[in-house]
């Protein structure tokens, strides 16, 4: 098994979680950035022609897990871990889209950020594909927007 | 920083790396499972509502990194790692989406494994949405494709 080890930091407009959009509808258009380690700022070549990037995060305030969560997006109801993304997991790590807005040496400048000023960055991957959306299933989230927009009208 | 544990093993069609598609115009329809540890069993509820499903698994055969890499897409040049998604990573995290397509217990069958069998998984997590294809730049990948495109004419 490998050992993490931190190669950016997040800066973003967030510094309590409270702040950050959450639940059904939540839109992410903060913009903030993305800030390597000097070191590994080879490694950034050529990523300005990306128009999306995968960023995978570290959940560094999650302290344990638990199996079975209660999203916001859904109160009351409970779902696996695995069909949520819930910080408490086996393996505190997250995954958030982000659109690059450029580059400054060392530094993504990204819109889309959802994590908190000064979360470590464990990898970022160019975004190449997507699933088209009229064939996504999204389960309980789909449920929990149907009820919403039910109780609503 | 957490230290990374194994909650689940790919099945896979794949012995080998050599025989999992790669490159441009790769196709990964390849049917296999994501078998989870019996604790984990409970951290599956309600799955099975959700089409796709992010994957993070581990590269478990590489044993270091470059900051510069030069993908089979694109012989020849150089890209930064973070550009591309060759497994030689500082973390050496890996993802991919794949299409579920049903859970028997604590394994769900799916379509799309681009992983050696015996793969070990870090997480998985719903895939909720999809960035619109036309607004996505996939760089250094067009282009490979472009010129691709152009020498077969």
């Amino acid at each position: 098994m490998f050992t993490p080890q931190t190669i950016a930091y997040i800066r973003s407009p967030f510094n309590e979680t409270s702040k950050i959009p959450k639940g059904l509808g939540a839109e992410h258009k903060a913009e903030g950035a993305i800030e390597f380690l000097r070191e590994f700022e080879p490694g950034l070549k050529d990523i300005e022609g990306f128009s999306h990037l995968y960023v995978l995060w570290i959940f560094d305030r999650a302290t344990d897990y638990d199996l079975v969560a209660t999203p916001p997006a859904d109160e009351g109801r409970p779902h696996g871990v695995f069909a949520t993304r819930s910080p408490r997991r086996p393996n505190p790590i997250a995954l958030t889209v982000v659109e690059l807005l450029g580059r400054d040496g060392a530094t993504l400048r990204v819109r889309g950020v959802d994590m908190l000023d000064g979360t470590p960055v464990l990898d970022v991957k160019p975004y190449l594909s997507s699933i088209p959306i009229e064939t996504l299933k999204r389960g309980w989230l789909e449920e929990a927007e149907e009820r919403k927009t039910a109780s609503s009208k």
